[in-house]
Order: structure tokens, then sequence, then C-alpha cells
């Protein structure tokens, strides 16, 4: 028999995660929610008061009675860093417990390849952070990272990161545990993106849906039964390495044909600069002249404006995108599926094409109900998801009581 | 926000589950296991021995104190019915609490296109087996039902199931709820599948699994995290409609090139009549000489016999079905993919071909340590898995008391 955990959540973490996740609530609405006595409720509630987690209040016009004050969180009490790394940037939120930004930063990079000097780089810029938002480290609870790419997520190590060989097994989660003294949980940026639009963004009425990055890479976030899915050895979500049937090109992965190889930024850029050398697409050859490069921005970009040729380019990276999805849509039959990353920002004939598609060869079923968006949060999906990892797990019912006790007296 | 469910399971739930799912437990295992006290613990026991539902025993060998007795579940206090039914073959078998089959009894159909007549024996047979194993009415808990068509699980309601028309939003909960007074749940045939070999075939050690059913039809059942997943409309696995590249045969869905018009049961079959009726296989011009049709039995029959033309179209089904499970493991990483449905008794070729196809094309950290065998429990698993269906809701944490109250004097 696998496996079971039979721990219950203790009465304490239940109702300040009602208080949390619903905003506010007052006794009646605690006793309907969680089947508990009065006298239960009051009894957590005075000491969620006295830990100085949660406060009461009267609500305007409403009677003078314990029944009605209504209880919210104190989100200044504790603070959480979220952290995500993307090749050529670095974006850094600290967060209230209200995962409410306090304090952001963005940050160029020209390389991540040396896992030394980025850690180091993040350590100091978290620093800043925490300084600029006059937060002393007792005020921080925990920081929640998301890297580009996949990470043993229960050791917090990167494994086999493909162009990245420096971060293989880099002891990622018990350098910023020891450094912080304070909980970190790591994770790849599909997976920390989804949590984004999952809690915060377009997704957050849906208990299943399917995050898609599409930028230098190709990967996917499963958002199922309302958390993220990791699969039994945490590569679910790896789809850029599906086969293309009848494409040859080689991959990085030593496979030929995969989606990434065909569909994603780098094989738009190249299409693009095919097109602006033999002066096929005019509009293409004036930006290679101009910037000496043609990346898949500018095929984008170009498309929009109604160039026909990298509108045929977007139009055939979406459509095999969709082609993909759709064998993903009638498989696992998500609620929505949402499209973020670089090449996310292409306009909408990318997105109609990459919907095309799916419409086209999943099941009725499948289909009947399933949105397909564009991500809400862009940039800031990352940074949000990350903090969002953290709080949650801070937050969770196995880790409650040692998240009081570590960060307040009672 | 998504809707959250705050309720926690009561003590009396936990400590019954613990000693069902393990088989028996002493009063220190329970309170390791679910963190109450002791006298919380000895308090629940006591109420579960009052309701006839756990005993306890001194272990043979051991000191005779409190600590050291074993409690255990009494079987036979309760009984549940799992019902299978295939297209061509009704499955019925009677359960104690143990999920021990008591009773077991298979009926040949010749067809399940009259859902009248279809439930009308089964309601006989489900009558038939209780009067045999000597069980009253107020004994039987519930029944799970696996039916070989999409079912709304929420409603208990088939939708649209291909070529049986007369079946759609046929009330078969309502139905078998009125008729035996008891609670009744109703899924697809590869979920109950699914459930069967997860909790008692060859993958209760995992936690992620796909169960892949190759019949006259294909599907897939998936079970994530420990549980049946349904997706947002409870379509997932619907997997035999997934596009098949440069395959241009039409499938009654309306699509071209759908997997199952491809490689299931029914393709095998017709390719296996052509090579008869042109005598490239003389085995299998045999076979239609004397039986005047040739079934995809006949053609993994000839295939295990070394018969060449056969191998090839057991082979290339294999290899298509591998193709599209490579996507499939790459996107969910399973721990374990299981074959079962009538073409899996095509023997050891079919199941490496279709592992070769997935091994060739999933990701290394996809397919490390997956594994890709046949289903364990074979024409069991599908009454097994509908026994198991109904039991883990009756003594689910939402509705133990119920099942309690509504079943045993207290």
């Amino acid at each position: 028999m696998r496996k079971t955990v039979y721990k219950t959540p203790s009465a304490e973490s239940l109702v300040f995660n009602i208080i949390r996740n619903e905003g506010s609530a007052n006794r009646t609405d605690l006793v309907d929610k969680t089947g508990f006595s009065k006298s239960t409720i009051s009894l957590q509630i005075n000491r969620l008061i006295k830990k100085g987690l949660i406060t009461e209040f009267q609500p305007v016009g409403a009677e003078n009675t314990i029944r009605k004050l209504q209880i919210k969180l104190l989100p200044n009490t504790g603070f959480v860093v979220g952290v995500f790394l993307g090749i050529h940037r670095l974006s850094i939120t600290l967060f209230n417990l209200n995962m409410e930004a306090v304090k952001e930063t963005v940050f160029d990079l020209v390389s991540v390849i040396e896992p030394q000097f980025i850690n180091e780089l993040i350590i100091k810029k978290i620093e800043l952070i925490l300084q600029q938002g006059k937060i002393d480290r007792q005020s921080l609870w925990g920081i929640g990272l998301g890297f580009p790419f996949h990470v043993d997520f229960q050791q917090g190590i990167p494994e086999t990161p493909p162009n990245l060989p420096l971060w293989h097994q880099f002891p990622l989660k018990s350098l910023y545990e020891k450094y912080f003294s304070c909980p970190v949980l790591i994770d790849n940026d599909v997976n920390v993106m989804a949590l984004g639009e999952g809690f915060s963004g377009i997704a957050q009425d849906e208990r299943d849906f399917i995050f898609v990055k599409i930028g230098n890479g190709i990967g996917a976030g499963l958002f199922l039964d309302g958390r993220i899915y990791r699969g039994a050895k945490g590569s679910a979500g790896d789809i850029g390495h599906i086969a293309i049937g009848g494409e040859s090109r080689l991959c990085h992965c030593g496979n030929i044909g995969c989606l990434e190889t065909i569909a994603a930024a780098p094989a738009i850029a190249s299409k693009g600069l095919e097109a602006a050398m033999t002066d096929e697409s005019p509009l293409l050859a004036a930006i290679l002249k101009e910037k000496n490069k043609i990346t898949a921005k500018d095929v984008g970009d170009s498309a929009q404006r109604g160039d026909m040729f990298s509108l045929q380019i977007i139009q055939e990276s979406g459509r095999h995108i969709g082609t993909v999805l759709a064998k993903l849509v009638n498989f696992s039959n998500p609620g929505m599926v949402v499209i973020g990353g670089g090449v996310a920002q292409s306009g909408n004939i990318f997105l109609a094409s990459i919907r095309e598609a799916i419409l086209r060869r999943s099941t009725h079923l499948a289909t009947t109900d399933l949105q397909i968006r564009y991500t809400e949060l862009q940039e800031k999906c990352g940074p949000i998801g990350a903090g969002r990892l953290i709080i949650e797990e801070i937050f969770s019912s196995s880790m409650f009581s040692k998240t009081i006790d570590e960060n307040l007296q009672t």
C-alpha cells in the first residue's frame, strides 16, 4: 500500500488559512467552514491575535457584537522574497504575508553560466531589497526561487541543466538556507510561473490548467486539482522534446524534430534571418541591415506590422505548438491553457494559430469550455509565483506550527 | 480564489482507515501516525469496537498489555459490489470491507446496445450474487460500476457514448441508488481499471502511473499523486483520438488518423483479414478458412506462434501506441505505464514494441526509472477497481460518518 499521510491540519492553521485565503472572515464563517465549535474557533482566534498574526475590526455599519466582528490578517508581521532567474534577467520581489509587493527589483544579465557569481549576485540583491524595505532578517520568513532549468524539488539541486554544466548539482537550497536562516524552496521556471498565474493571475478560478512557456525553450507547468503536479521524478511538463512527425532538425538533446527545435525563439529567429538574407521579407532585411541580427521578437513585431513572411513564421510556430498541445489537452483535459514566455508577446496571430491547432485536433468534450489565453501577469508572473511557492509552504498544515514558533514570540 | 475545502477528517475516520489500510495496528502505531493523544485514540477504538467495525486481539507471543494488543477490521460487517461492463462481458464481484472477493460471476453478452435490458440484467445479477453470498440488503454498503464509455462522474450519467446512442444521458446512478438504497458511483472502464491496478495490482506501490486499455478503442486512466485524475470536464485520459501524423484513415469521431483507428483491435483485425485474403500469411489464411473471420486475438496468437506477417501487424500497432505514449510520458512523468485490455494479451512482442517506442522518444529524466508492464489482475482488474471505487468513497473522510450512521446501530 502506498505511503499515506494521516496527520490532520491543526485547528489553528485551518483558521489562519481561511482568514488568509478569504481576505477576512467572522466567527460564524469560521464555524461554518471548519465544522469546529464556537469555543474552539474563539480559542484559536485569541491565540492568533496574541501572536500578532491577525486582528479584529468592526465593519462600517455593522452591529457591535462579537459575531459580526471581522477578522483579518496583519500582513506586515512577516515577509517573503520571490526570486525569478531568467537567462537574461533577474527579478526579485519582497512580499508581505498578504502577497502584496512591497519592493521589487529587476536586473539585466549578460549570462547565467557561472553559478557562483550569479548566486552571490542574487544574495546581494536580496539583502539590498530587505534594506530598502527596512525589513530586518527576523522578519524574513522564507525565500522562493525559480530557475531556468530542471531542479530536484525535494533536494533543491539542479539536475543536468542543458548548456549550463557548472550548475549541475550545485547545492542551491542549502546555500540560501544557511545564508538567510529561513525556509527556502526552489523549482523550475514554468512551475513557478504556473503558480503565479494560478494564485494571482488569469487562472485563479481554475483548478486544472497548463501553463506553457515559449521562449528559448518550451516547457509546461501542470496545475492539476489545485496544485502543481511534478510527476514521479519531477520532470512532468517537459514538453519541449516531444517529437514533431516529419521534422528532422537535430536537437541539443540528441533526438531529431523536438518541438522546441522547431518552434521556440531560436527557430523563429533563424527562419527570420533566412528570410532577411534572401530578401523574401524586405522588412526583416531592413532590420538585419540596421541591427546586424534578427531575434524572435523582431519576427513577432514584423508579423504584427503585417509582414507576410514573418506572419507565416509565427503561424507555423503556433501551429506546431498547438498540435502538440492538442494531444496534451486530450490527455489531461485542463480548463485553461495559459501561454507565457518571450514568444508570447508575438500578438494575436500567434495565439490564434495555437488555438486553431488545439481545437482542430482535440475531442469535443475536452474543448467545450477550454480557454486558451495569454499570461496576465507577464514578467511579474515569475517573482509572484516564486513568492507563492514559499508562502504556501510555510503556511501549509505540516509547516504552520514551525513557522509560527520560529518567527513569533508567544 | 478557487474553492477550497477546509474541513478536517474526523479522528474516528482516520483511526479506522489506518487500521483498514495497514491491515492491523496497535495503539502506539495509531498515536504515531495521527499525532492524537493516547486517550483520543482509546476513545475512538472503543467506539469502533462497539459499532462492530474492528476487534482487538493478542498477537501470539506478545505480552498481555493494552499497548501490544493488535486491532484489525471485522471485514464481514459490510459488503460492496463491483460491477464491470465490457462490450461482450459483464463481471460482478461481491467484496467484504477488506476487499476480499466473497463471490464472483461473469456473464457473456451479445451486445450492450439496449440500456434498459442491460441494466435490468445487471440488477438481477447483483441480487443473485447477494443471495449466493447470503448477504441481506442491509449489509450492502455500496455499489461501484465501470462502464465502457465516458460517464459524467458527479452525475453518474453517460455522455454521448460512441455507437451507443440509447445510453446518452441514461440516469444510471439514480437507477441503482433507488433500487438498492445505497451509495453508487459510476466511472468509465479505464479509470476503474486504473483503480484496480493502483490499489490491488501491479501499481500498488506507485503514486503516479498511467493505465492504458487497448481493446476495441484505446483509452487511459491517470492515477496522479495517489488518486484518479479526471480533468476539468472529466475527459482526462481520452487518448484514442490523438492524431498520428501521416495517417489518413477516417475515424468514427470525424477526424482522420486517430490512434485508435490505426492501432486498436479493429485495425489489427482488418490488417489481419487483408493478410489472410491475399495469402500473405498462410496461418491467418487457414484461420480465415476455418472460422470465416479474423479477430485481433487471432493476429496476436499467430504472432506468438511466429507468423511473420502477424508479428509485423502487432509491432506496428505497438509502435504507434508507444509513440503517442512517449509524448504523454514526457508530459506527465509517471512512475509506471500499465498496459491492459484485450490486445494486451498479444504477448511480449507487443509490449516490447510499445516499450521501445516510449524509450526512444521520451527524455532521459522521464524514463530513468519508468516501468512499462502488462496488467497483473487481467480480467479481474475491472470488478476489483469498481469495488475500490465505492469502498474508498464510503470510507472517505467526508462520507465516513454517514456510512457508519446508516449501516450500523450505535
